[in-house]
């Protein structure tokens, strides 16, 4: 070929393999989601009727991995509230730090970006509403543990004379609802609608901005509330109500993985994989129908210092973590109280205990719930082969999950910065 | 445009994007690898004069990641003959398993295809040579624990009438030359060059079969010598000695990352993830000026259950691991015989032990090096922050680190039998 044909060439590849710019934009963070999360997650979905492990959702999007470290002046490990800054705004910040810097000023987020540009913007997240992931994209304050002046600027503070957030979908009465303040009220009067039960969800007048809170903090584990999906049913329901002309920006968070690496509780981190897991499920089939749509998955950090196989074994099982009934911190609970706690636990376990593991819990002299979970916990991780090193978070890179227009450009490494300072761009930000 | 003309632009841009077959492959396996280790090589390498945290040679080419569960019927947590032997003939296979399938018949590997299409081969590699990454390339045994049998057959068995492999380079004395048979004999015999001093490796004829041994089973630890880096010069070696106008196949370990992990030794593994580091530098170095060598890293599973971060500690610091003049369990031998143990740690370490941390190391009553290094280990485990939940391996998805023609394919999630799937079509098997 001649040059000039190739250069012609050359020119009509990149708009052929260029994407146009997304209208709507899903920013999906899985809380404390480190490749062992993802990599167990397969484990548990695995169909053992068949000789193959299955993808899972996770496996179809997956296009790169990022590194999750704080400001270097905090050192490598992250809290919550830094990671969200850096997905949100792309500067790195200390660890607690909400939308503001190193030096505690405020900075610009994706989703205060895409409500200036003239989309609708909104949450929709398994923790309090206010909680670190979701007011990293939608608060500036110095400290994450600010909880009612976080909920206060969801109010006060506007975008073009705008309310920040057209949709809110989490838990947090506790904060919205206080002796001092009455937020939802407030949120009532100036004209959005207010649902405090998921089965009122469907009821919602479309297109109507939303506040729906359905818990004191944080949502049920999702173990507890098995027949009732609640991140698909949020998130169903956000995108519904977010649709328009100009598009859209949505922050989900599936919250809880992160609080079942805290607790060191495989069962309930699975149980919350596979919430999230469904959500995917039904955004990739979203995207399929709604091409003008990206949708970017990542973690914030992992949790716990999880791992598949440990003292030794050369195995992980998650076979005992497949027939819960209920919560390992739920059943902790119901222990308490009960005559005949092997009966109960074989009942909510779906399996029937050793007599070591009956040992374990008939010597137990204790009123405190969690001593009970405790040892429920560690029969399921003696069980799975499951090990723990932390109660707190860990440095390992995460990874980057993405479909629709501009996937291609969150694939290889990145920092989490990188991800933020992309969907900027892909927003339209010069 | 039209149609017609979309098509052959379409059709234009596939030529255009899609690569020629490479001439020479690489493929790299960082034994016990998981991404915990390369997000710690990162944190280890990071420049603390710079506000950044720098870039590793593995950020710069990961491309994807791979599960790597051995047959299912053994579980889903993987070893090392099972995961060499899925990455070498794209098959899974029990735990133990050499270059053979569940029924223990054997299977062709990419090295023996590659030869068979008239390739030179070779493996270099910081374990004995007959370690099961390099055995599952390039032999077939019913278990990896046969080491003499696996041994006689790199002399025993040919492809072609020729040897399998042109160039061995690792270690091995113990099991080339014994009692009952001297292989390196044999091999000399045979017409290749031996050399059993890496002082040796500049010396030898180039182009001509070589077998290079310089140890007894596995080479010392990295960190025991650290002016000379192992694996960056059996790889420069092994490519001068390998380059020929129809093409190469090499194989390369890092072995010894996953022995520091075994060891729960976070600075012998480090040690030896710069060992490799180097490697890689060098390699993407040679990709740059052959660009018709593709080459391919991955780890065939993680080990050690290691973590970045521990014990509730939101921090990992990688500062006293940089300074070590010898590996911990080199420094337990040292510690053994001497009066004044403090003196020596401190010299050995690089830093001043804390009043407790003598008091740990001056009440060991044994005469048990493993006594010793364990105590080292513990309080590098505690300034580093780091964590372990196993002696054995776990079932974290690995990375894959991919640069040349080809490399695009080895992107987003793959089995690791894919690798081997993909890297035979590069071969050309049809």
């Amino acid at each position: 070929m001649k040059k000039s044909a190739i250069l012609l060439v050359a020119s009509l590849c990149s708009s052929v393999f260029a994407s146009p710019a997304p209208k709507n934009i899903i920013m999906v963070v899985g809380d404390g989601m480190g490749p062992e999360y993802t990599t167990a997650y397969r484990m548990y979905m695995d169909d053992k009727s068949t000789p193959e492990l299955e993808w899972t959702i996770f496996d179809r999007l997956l296009v790169g991995m990022a590194s999750t470290h704080p400001h270097l002046s905090n050192g490598y490990v992250t809290d919550s509230a830094a990671a969200a800054t850096a997905l949100s705004t792309g500067i790195k910040t200390y660890n607690g730090a909400i939308g503001v810097d190193i030096d505690k000023k405020s900075v610009q987020t994706v989703l205060e970006f895409a409500k200036q540009q003239g989309r609708k913007t909104g949450v929709a997240v398994t923790s309090q509403i206010n909680h670190a992931t979701p007011a990293g994209f939608a608060a500036h304050n110095v400290s994450r543990q600010n909880y009612d002046e976080i909920a206060n600027s969801y109010f006060d503070e506007k975008v073009n004379g705008q309310f920040k957030l057209d949709v809110m979908l989490g838990g947090g009465w506790k904060y919205f609802i206080r002796k001092d303040r009455n937020l939802v009220e407030e949120f009532k009067q100036a004209g959005y609608s207010y649902v405090d039960d998921m089965s009122q969800l469907a009821q919602l007048p479309t297109k109507q901005p939303v506040l729906g809170l359905f818990a004191d903090v944080g949502l049920p584990w999702a173990l507890d509330v098995q027949n009732k999906p609640r991140l698909p049913a949020l998130v169903t329901t956000a995108v519904k109500q977010l649709e328009n002309d100009k598009g859209f920006f949505l922050l989900v968070e599936g919250s809880q993985i992160d609080w079942g690496g805290h607790a060191n509780d495989i069962a309930a981190a699975m149980g919350e994989m596979h919430d999230l897991g469904l959500t995917l499920e039904w955004l990739s089939h979203y995207v399929d129908s709604h091409p003008d749509t990206l949708f970017i998955v990542t973690a914030d950090h992992s949790t716990g210092g999880m791992t598949i196989g440990a003292r030794g074994e050369y195995n992980w099982d998650p076979e005992p973590l497949k027939h819960l009934r209920s919560s390992p911190e739920m059943l902790g609970k119901q222990l308490v109280d009960v005559n005949n706690r092997v009966s109960l636990a074989n009942e909510q376990l779906g399996f029937e205990l050793t007599k070591e593991e009956q040992q374990e819990l008939t010597v137990i002299d204790s009123n405190d719930p969690k001593v009970f979970s405790k040892v429920i916990k560690k029969i399921l991780d003696n069980r799975s082969v499951t090990g723990w090193t932390t109660g707190g978070h860990t440095g390992i890179d995460v990874q980057i999950f993405a479909k629709g227009p501009g996937s291609e450009l969150f694939g290889g490494h990145r920092d989490n910065t990188d991800i933020a300072k992309t969907v900027f761009k892909l927003l339209g930000k010069k």
